[in-house]
């Protein structure tokens, strides 16, 4: 399989969930000409032209980063429990940091009038007090086994301090168990961002 | 089941979802003080405080409308296709529509300054090209057959007007043709929108 990534960007969820899933990958960047690192033009793979953007081996393209990290846990049997529940905890978790966190860092990452970052500020501590409930004392936020949300979550609390909000503790305390986790120090390496 | 909306809102999706599943549920529906129709604080049922809120027969809470989109299909056996490939595409679809057409209605929703409401359309028409081109020439989104996908895909398409953009002409066929769907008529009528 191949991923198209930006080195620190949301791939980097779907980076980590290919070394922790024990699959076989190869990442591809993307230049500013939107042209990929083995040569081809990437709207014409993607026309939604961000990524991640998954090539699977028989040339599937797949878009959309909590789709991409279920495609990676059903193709492997791991990173999704197998109980009920805790599965839909695990897809509800994913749509919700997609859905109402990372739209939030638009205005950070792009740098939008103050208002727009303020308000975004608001919704992004009501979404973190709301990751931090579903935390609690568990070592990964749906349970204590990793899951596909977890991955997504790496990044999410990564890019945080971007947007000027501190993480609740709980949240920060993870950041760093993530951190000393093999597959996190290889994914950060592998983008050169260790 | 009992399906927490507020009339016309996206919740809408997950409404028809469940009229086309065949699955008994109860629509409750929320006021301004946040209390549900049976009497509830909906804070205490769901701290995020909006809807799509799904309460399962054994009183388990599940939030973000494509989760609830796929637990009412795998409920069901209905409205996911069995061939692999368009089982991606439909929860790709849904992904998308969420994640990149969802939040660009808010500052038509919520009179955000017009800078912003321009940033929406430009970002609004990209999209609604891509629909189009998934579309094609197709009854539905994914295949001829409807999925959890047209469900998302008739709220947002209802939806768009409120944002001035022009719907691409297959897209605006699909919204005539699901209008004049039985489970969409249904729909519409409990809700109180006929
Ligand atoms: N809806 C997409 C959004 C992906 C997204 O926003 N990707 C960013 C990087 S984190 C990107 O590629 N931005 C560059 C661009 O849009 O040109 C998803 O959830 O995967
Ligand atoms: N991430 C949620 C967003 C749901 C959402 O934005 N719901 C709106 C109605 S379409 C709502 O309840 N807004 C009222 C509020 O947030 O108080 C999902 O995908 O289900």
């Amino acid at each position: 399989m191949n991923l198209f990534y930006y080195p620190a960007a949301c791939s980097l969820a779907d980076h980590i969930a290919l070394i922790e899933a024990g699959l076989p990958y190869k990442l591809l960047s993307i230049n500013r000409e939107k042209r990929t690192e083995d040569g081809r033009d990437f709207l014409s793979i993607n026309p939604k032209g961000y990524i991640p953007t998954l090539e699977m081996n028989d040339g599937t393209i797949l878009t959309e980063n909590q789709i991409i990290l279920a495609y990676i846990a059903e193709q492997s049997g791991k990173l999704v429990p197998d109980d009920s529940i805790l599965r839909w905890r695990t897809f509800e978790a994913l749509a919700f940091m997609s859905s109402e966190i990372h739209g939030s860092y638009n205005p950070f990452f792009r740098d939008f009038p103050e208002p727009e970052k303020e308000r975004a500020r608001e919704k992004l501590k009501k979404t973190f007090a709301i990751l931090a409930d579903q935390m609690g004392d568990k070592a990964f936020l749906v349970s204590n086994e990793m899951t596909i949300a977890d991955c997504y979550l790496f990044w999410v609390l990564m890019a945080a301090p971007r947007s000027g909000i501190e993480l609740p503790k709980n949240l920060r305390n993870c950041l760093d168990r993530m951190k000393a986790m093999p597959s996190v120090i290889q994914a950060l390496a592998e983008e050169g961002l260790s």
